[in-house]
């Protein structure tokens, strides 16, 4: 995508015009309806809605290549949420099955302002479910996500119209590519990826166009993903996790998988992932005292609101949007 | 409320074990209803939900001493969102009527940890009406308060009984005091306030504990808030905004008011708080396009998930608690 950055930016300053407009508030009343569509869901399932931390000591720090963001809490150096993962799995081992919005900033490279689809500031859906294997939390996301398009569908019709979007409520169960697969298939559309590696922008957004419905990539690397996705015991080196993609070039929709819940297993991971254990205080102590084993994901909500909606540019996809790199309201 | 600083480090930092305990649950349990209430009474009402702000270049200055944070966003300073309440003038223009959980990061000073109602970091549920007066916001705040207060009663009847709260469902109209009666009626308390200053919180916590009901306090003096309360045309210096409190005790619940709209008027009331003028850059931008006039209000889901259980500190009313002062999960 071709971006005019100082357009951009005087379009995004007037923001304030623009969310007045038809094609705005027919967006925001798709992305109302999937957010009610969600947690109705949601609580169907029997998941509790918890609040999600803002700042914290620690944060996710799997986030390929973007910055988080570091404040002086009463003389501490705490960070901005770039994920509540860790919280989750703090909160799991109480209500067995939750679910929060989340607040995140992950300050990206400018450059990710080409995608589309990077904002410096989003919300996730995110849900973690106890002695869930990941295969499970894929059936949910699954019907998740059938049943927020269905309801998009059936409530939103109007504003799809006035969009222009013919949303495909999708069957399931949805696609399932192993990693490999996934290479592979990028492979023979002349991509060249290593095994072992994350799959890079453009080809996820390529692999994403190959498909008419969503469809899940699992079993990454371990060299790939952050200390918190679970090796699998059996197949030393493969996360038991998972990636959601929207198909249309929409690309990623999810990041899931089960969590490594064992204080020594973790410990190791985090040195191979250059962590410092000593950031990671009151986390590394609970899992001395044992937590549940769990697995769940996070949605990004101006991501699905962008698929919903059938819009190339995510700062359409939401009422104030912060995309990388550039200073708006 | 004295406080055991050291002991509440300690015991915050093993939220981990606390967060399984029977209470906890109990108390998470009533959160998620009234979150869950607190949503379907609003969309009942036509009611769409919008993401909140995180981060921004200018968030509410009106925060009673309590201290924002910066952050370097791609060179520029930013701030995490103190209170949406400039953002909800911009949405509202849109869609008439809007609500969001936003997330607030306020470092209020150390001592405000002894009020047992502060924490560093809260989420509102933030809304605001087009063409609102403040007494229709109060009207709106009762029947949603009335409506929460019942589905609680009605739904989490076991969890209340084991918490020992007996909850009662307010009726409707809510006593309204204006500022100069709540002041007098504290003055006949011995409590020595003087006319135009914000009501201190001890002061507070007695008028609350003074009441069976939640009530209201409105017409604030101009001195006592900020820039954007809406000073009433015909009533020079008095504001057209209020406070909703819980009784017992639990003092302030809510905190609302009409907006002042007009770009001149905005410069005015900027020139006597002391702010400058050119932090605002795009909201003066949007004022002086104009906006509608509009009334909201927010409520802390925590102080009402704490009034709704009774408790009498509010970390126990949030799963990962930011107390001001001290660093914990």
């Amino acid at each position: 995508m071709r971006i005019d950055e100082r357009g951009l930016e005087e379009e995004l300053y007037r923001r304030y015009l623009e969310i007045r407009s038809p094609r705005m508030r027919a967006i925001l009343r798709v992305q109302d309806e999937a957010l009610s569509a969600l947690r109705d869901f949601l609580r169907g399932e029997g998941f509790v809605e918890i609040l999600a931390p803002i700042i914290g000591p620690v944060t996710d720090p799997g986030i390929r290549g973007a910055k988080q963001v570091t404040i002086d809490y009463y003389g501490h150096p705490f960070k901005v949420m770039s994920s509540m993962i860790l919280y989750k799995q703090m909160a799991v081992c109480s209500l067995r099955k939750v679910f929060a919005l989340s607040p995140n900033v992950r300050l990206e490279p400018p450059e990710a302002l080409k995608t589309g689809r990077h904002l410096a500031e989003f919300r996730q859906l995110d849900l973690e479910v106890a002695e869930a294997t990941y295969h499970e939390v894929m059936d949910l996301a699954e019907r998740m996500l059938r049943y927020v398009c269905a309801r998009v569908r059936d409530r939103c019709g109007e504003e799809l119209e006035f969009l222009g979007r013919d949303l495909r409520v999708p069957a399931v169960p949805f696609k399932r590519l192993s990693y490999r697969e996934a290479v592979d298939l990028l492979r023979g559309e002349g991509f060249d990826i290593d095994y072992g590696v994350e799959i890079p922008w453009d080809a996820e957004e390529h692999l994403s166009a190959m498909f008419d419905d969503p469809f899940f990539v699992y079993d990454y690397p371990k060299t790939a993903r952050g200390f918190y996705d679970r090796e699998d015991p059996e197949r030393k080196g493969i996360l038991r996790d998972f990636d959601l993609l929207y198909p249309e070039g929409f690309g990623e929709a999810i990041s899931g998988g089960e969590r490594e819940y064992e204080y020594e297993r973790v410990l190791e991971r985090m040195r191979r992932t250059g962590e410092d254990p000593r950031a990671y205080g009151w986390y590394l102590e609970m899992l001395k005292e044992g937590i549940v084993p769990s697995a769940g994901f996070g949605i990004g909500i101006e991501r699905l609101t962008r698929y919903l909606c059938g819009v190339p540019k995510i700062w359409e996809a939401v009422p104030f949007p912060k995309v990388p790199g550039i200073p708006s309201p």
